[in-house]
């Protein structure tokens, strides 16, 4: 799984059906400059430290093998270093 | 999930039967170069910011699981940060 | 699904008995010099460029979702831009 | 699989419901400075060297098809070159 | 699927139970530095250059769907450029 922070929301009215109306986040993975998206089934906030997993468990992990997702956030890190963040990122 | 932007529809005539006549879209990934193929079961324009799904999620949102996809548009993005792609890509 | 292009046959006698006798070619991602082997249902020759799926959808691609695949062919792009390739290849 | 050392045991307390109490254990990749988090079925101690699969066999080898892994530990290496370790990373 | 070559056999003694006796290799992707593990139903020596099959396909390709691997090889390449590999690795 990867550990990540929470920047915002993401907004996408036009959408397939299966995806519903789940809560989408975009997230930054540590260390990395690249944003991704994330479904939220925990209920995270901008700034959040979180484990997020991939592959065909991110569909278990949002509730539903049928959920089209591939990049899910399972929990949120109680303590993460920040100080490191601030000079790795 | 990746944030891509779509660039134009791409042409494969010889193809196995299972893709069918979907349309196949050419994206690239923000912040990166590198562009891929995505299916597009949303309905997307040149230049729309969407959210694509890959692992085998990208097989239940192409609409069935015995679609071939690796890489299926979930979502069009209502409003993404233009002036942040210009300085990036 | 990715954009390569066809190099060559890929011969090797000593091989798992569900490989079978599919036809494996090695390919290279477009602006990138790795270099992967492809099963190949389609009939390609090299210097084709062509569409490739990875993940679980590789299995169904080469014709059953028993078949070890993790890199399929699903089609021959009817054109792409051979001067870009030139650059930045 | 990959070549990873465990640096410690992550806490997340907000998390969902299918990730139980199973140990989450924060890993390094050997040769990159990339962290991941893993689950750990074997029982490691901070500094060992292990063997994590990734993809969908994650979640067979944290026991069950329905668990949410996608990063799971199943060996601990019996001797690794550790001043290799001291050269590259 | 990837090209690699075989480094040595890895031995890991505190495992979980799926991974039976399976034999284990180290080997090198073509023209990278990294190292993985990969499972061996082939029966290959030091040195050899191979295909290696990943994803969810490599469980099949290890001999049934429920072998935590995503990493196994399936072939031997009879012959592979070895001055291309002097050159860039």
């Amino acid at each position: 799984m990867k550990i990540c922070q929470v920047e915002k929301t993401l907004v996408a009215t036009a959408r397939i059906g299966q995806l519903g109306n789940r809560r989408l986040l975009v997230v930054k993975e540590r260390g990395s400059s690249g944003k991704q998206v994330a479904v939220d089934p925990v209920g995270c906030k901008p700034g959040d430290w979180v484990i997020v997993v991939g592959s065909s468990a991110a569909r278990t992990a949002a509730g539903s093998n049928d959920y089209p997702s591939d990049f899910t956030i399972v929990g949120i890190i109680d303590y993460w270093e920040e100080t490191e963040k601030e000079m790795k990122q």
